[in-house]
């Protein structure tokens, strides 16, 4: 490849096999980057003769007083709800959100992510969805807050989530005190890291309690079964089968309440029979016949951490680089559904 | 007032008394204006020497390929529903959609009215909230398509909504043919044209069956009760208070289910001793125990609707300006509230 004069960030990002927005910080001198990196980058933009191109940084450091928020799905209850307590918090400090709604397409995802970037947005939270970033699309040097997925593209991305191991752990925890011994996990397979640590979180409490774990129990669901119907017709296959159990961990609330339903038809008495346990406390949780005791995430924690980080960011607070990762406690609600 | 020459469109808007935008579209002579209104603005043109600016014109003009979208409450399902579809319509078109949550407040809606503007969206879907639509903020011509809020500013807005009318009529008719004769409304107060139109269908159902209205039967709860909660409580006080009634038409299924929760706290039998029909089908009326009837608003063709107006204005197609309003017809979805 020839040297030419007028090489752009895009290129150099390109040689020095690193995110443009990280070349970018490099050039603005603005601290998230490795020593090697700097020198790497720096070294190219030495032997291509880069200049800055003043009028474009300063385009770049415009402030427009809006973020974009990207959501997998903002007809599911638990992101909506994420989605306002953002809102909220972002619109005191004058700040408008663009809320993208992806409905977990990778294509649509960049498409904002190109959107939101041509539209001046100072920053990016991002919910959930694929754990793959676009960040190289974004030509400008923007902040990025993701919740509940852990980037792998960790260079400019920070991220907050609950404690999903730990929210795995103690709903079975509260099945196997209130005497559940033979447990079933109803979730989703092949799945984000969120859905892994819940599972997790299960078996390592099924394991200090000197419980088996049983296969038969473990209802891992493809994405477009993992629903309230798909759990309603997968307990009642259990049944229809046989198998023996006297607890339900659900990994979420509408799992949790197809499952409910799915022993209501079949007689099976909550809590009496069987306990059931779910996660997210949505809506359905309390106003089902019986509740339904859950995982409870703590909404505006959640909601402030991120918001604060992407607001501190953007406005180059000093982060200690260190802390890219956030974990927020969960607790169990108790409700109906695993009294004794 | 002086005469000058470097008067702003707004200045003349003002000075015309109509709004910024079909000052612009005078300018433009893009169809939508009374002959009046042209020759009102029209002279003020020529008497303070008004001339184009080409340039901002031309920045007028340019394609964003963007809408936003105004909605009250993405945390509810129905809302969130045709937030999906009219996102997929406009997605289909190589447009970005950016949804813009108002929790109903209006000073939210005219920042982000504001913002959107600034963003250079090409046009503006608002559903339901407010129905004073801040139009006069924008600076540009864009074009604004309502749904469910009847805009008091007709000049540059067009609007797609349900029958409800029809709905409320329906609804009550349903209860009235499987049996029914001492009916309760459970709606909201002081109230959007939506909910006014579903009493009078309900009231107007009531005349035409030979029942007459019980005044103790029509619970309107403020907006804040208006919902789940408020539901149950004020059922649980006509119960308490041995006012006697046999259905319940509910004008929104959370208003349905807090109602049917009531009954079965109360160990009222539905459908047997009561029967229940809500509004808009969401998740919750299917998924209920026993499963409640509703009003299916269809939400496909409210959002093609729209989307598709919104998208013809946008590309200056002709649009009949005599048809500033589509109504689309709802059906009952029996289930087992309402059976015999």
């Amino acid at each position: 490849m020839e040297k030419k004069k007028n090489i752009s960030i895009k290129e150099i990002s390109k040689l020095a096999d690193v995110s443009v927005a990280t070349v970018s910080r490099v050039i603005n001198n603005n601290g998230r980057f490795s020593e090697e990196t700097r020198q790497r980058v720096e070294q190219i933009i030495k032997d291509y003769g880069y200049t800055t191109n003043m009028a474009a940084k300063s385009l770049r450091m415009a402030k427009s007083k809006s973020v974009g928020l990207i959501i997998p799905n903002i007809d599911n209850e638990w992101f909506s709800q994420l989605t306002l307590e953002i809102e909220k918090h972002f619109f005191e400090n004058n700040y408008s959100v663009f809320i993208c709604n992806t409905s977990q397409d990778e294509a649509k995802e960049v498409a904002y992510f190109k959107s939101l970037d041509s539209k001046m947005v100072d920053g990016i939270i991002c919910i959930s969805g694929i754990e793959e970033i676009p960040t190289n699309i974004l030509t400008r040097d923007i902040p990025i807050v993701c919740i509940d997925r852990k980037p792998k593209d960790h260079s400019n991305a920070y991220y907050v989530e609950s404690n999903h191991y730990s929210g795995g752990y103690l709903a079975t925890e509260e099945l196997i005190k209130q005497g559940c011994q033979k447990i079933a996990i109803v979730s989703r397979n092949k799945t984000l890291s969120v859905n892994k640590q819940r599972l997790e979180g299960y078996r390592q409490a099924l394991k200090d309690y000197g419980l088996e774990e049983i296969k038969d129990l473990q209802i891992l669901l493809d994405v477009n079964q993992a629903n309230y119907e798909g759990s309603r017709v997968a307990i009642n296959q259990l049944i229809k089968n046989k198998v023996k159990f006297d607890g339900i961990f659900a990994t979420n609330d509408w799992r949790a309440y197809g499952s409910l339903i799915a022993l209501l038809e079949n007689n099976i008495e909550v809590p009496k029979q069987v306990k059931v346990i779910g996660f997210d406390d949505i809506f359905i949780s309390q106003s089902s016949h019986p509740s339904i005791s859950t995982i409870k995430q703590d909404i505006p924690t959640l909601a402030k951490t991120a918001s604060q980080l992407l607001f501190d960011l953007m406005n180059d607070v000093a982060i200690n680089d260190e802390q890219k990762r956030y974990i927020i406690p969960v607790e169990v609600i108790r409700r109906d559904s695993t009294k004794k």
